[in-house]
């Protein structure tokens, strides 16, 4: 291997070490019930996370989106409520509601108090352009989740 | 009109007098676009929440409900969190989510906090014995509503 593909993959490590990013392969890894994934690296179950500049270009906008795509956020917001855990100590769950068109709504909540709101629109493009911004994007919304409880801790304990 | 039946009346008007049922029957005129249902009284226009124990019994519970249930189902909550605004000064919006054969969950959220948490299953069956009984449901959920803004009016207010 040669020293750059090296240092390129330094950021690459510590993105996977994140308390987010280490939820969300946790996630993915609880649904591989035939162990069909068990030999893959961490880096390339995430792959489909992963979209650059020039393919999100040529995902197209229109209709539904790919329920692939559905259930990748899905995932990527549970895995924020399940990293919330280790800083607040309770854990968000996510309820996500998607209209057509690939618009939508979705929300963490910890007991009575919504932890984080956002409005998702061309889903279909869901992705990041590596996982050092995958981890990061997760990293901002546990960091909001997190605050908000640390603010109402009585309401999220409700 | 015999005695009896003016009798029977008395628990109706008052049912649509309460500022649930005001909600929910502005809510309902204000989908008429063509005029359809200017002449047809309130009583009539709410016909369809009415459900007997005789009717429910005979409405299946397979399968995935009927979208005219589901449309009843988010119009009774956001009327409860439009009935809020007189209690409390703000509105409280319906975020609605189903599941395959009836089950789902809805949330009334205002700000960050959740006002009323339910969890839905049957939807296939929503209806209520009278108008009586449709207004004693609707008021009861603006009233947990109204008190969960109470005690956390400032999550309410974000």
């Amino acid at each position: 291997m040669s020293e750059t593909a090296t240092l390129e993959r330094a950021p690459e490590e510590a993105a996977l070490a994140t308390p987010f990013l280490t939820a969300l392969v946790r996630l993915l890894r609880a649904q591989d019930s035939y162990g069909a994934w068990e030999k893959k690296p961490d880096a390339q179950l995430l792959r489909d996370f992963i979209v650059s500049k020039e393919q999100r270009r040529q995902i197209p906008i229109m209709g539904d989106p790919d329920p692939d795509v559905l259930w990748r956020v899905e995932l990527f917001y549970t895995a924020v409520g399940l990293a919330v855990e280790a800083r607040a100590g309770l854990i968000a769950s996510p309820m996500m509601k998607m209209s057509h068109e690939g618009f939508g709504r979705v929300l963490l909540t910890a007991g009575r108090l919504i932890v984080l709101n956002k409005y998702l629109r061309d889903v279909h493009r869901f992705g990041f352009e590596s996982l050092a911004k995958l981890a990061e994007a997760g990293g901002r919304a546990v960091d909001e989740a997190a605050a908000m409880i640390a603010a109402h801790p009585d309401v999220a304990r409700i």
